[in-house]
């Protein structure tokens, strides 16, 4: 039986990663220890920072998502880092009361990581914990294994490039 | 012409307050100057008392969505006082670079002000700061003056109210 319940943030709109920073935050005002761990490295400092402050935990794994931009990159290295990183979340979380794996969908789009391994994962952490995993394209299985869905959906966002990236409120 | 977007987080899934918050600690993180205000009254202390340690600047308007859970509650003293709040947000938010209108959109699917008193609203502060507001039915017209829209749509959420209201996680 599990304590904590599995929450997904997915779709192509703005806010997966930002609410998950917002739970975090709220997880915190109420004294619950908190674990961030984050897949895809954000412009440096930002909320990390912030929520390190704040008593969060943060780990961040740069070596998997990030280097998937390079084409001639070795998938297999690649799948062996994240198998690493999926061990040490295991190890880690059972001191926590709310885990966010930020950006985590990606691992399973990419085929980095199979089902029955994150599924490993998911429950040994959902036994004690909260779990918020966030990234567009969650598969079917873990909608289905998951207690809370929430899709955003990308209704409108502007074209202009020359408005993307503006530090403070897009990173 | 606007120096700030407008942003609005709607539809009926979880994360609007949770994003919006998120975003003010996002945009404190970067330095810049914030203030978040809320027109429903949530579970007292939590995320608010937080933000108000990073340096949010908080507002709280608790007389307005709150008693219209009273049904024999006078509109036209509610929409007063609706009037009042934005009357006085209007005249603050000069001095920020992000404004949030936590559960705004009610103030319009509740009829408590008209579109034009919105948008001149929006239009004041959005000359300056970057303006997010949030709330279950957006109306169209808003929808349009929107610079980014993202619809939070639930795709799955816990049946059981015993698991509803977790200090921590839902508050």
């Amino acid at each position: 039986m599990n304590k904590g319940f599995v929450h997904v943030y997915t779709g192509n709109g703005k806010g997966k990663t930002t609410c998950a920073v917002g739970l975090a935050v709220r997880a915190r005002s109420r004294g619950l220890r908190v674990l961030f761990s984050q897949f895809m490295k954000k412009a440096s400092g930002g909320e990390t920072s912030l929520l390190d402050k704040l008593g969060v935990d943060v780990m961040v794994f740069e070596r998997i998502l990030s280097p998937l931009f390079n084409p001639s990159v070795d998938r297999e290295v690649i799948r062996k880092e994240a198998l690493v990183a999926i061990d040490s979340l295991g190890n880690v979380t059972a001191d926590y009361q709310l885990v966010v794996l930020d950006e985590f969908n990606h691992l399973l789009t990419e085929s980095l990581i199979k089902e029955p391994e994150a599924l490993g994962l998911i429950n040994r952490i959902a036994i004690r914990a909260e779990l918020v995993l966030t990234g567009r394209g969650a598969p079917d299985w873990l909608i289905d294994r998951a207690e809370y869905v929430t899709e955003m959906k990308e209704i409108k966002h502007p074209l202009s490039t020359g408005t993307l990236g503006r530090k403070g409120i897009e990173f």
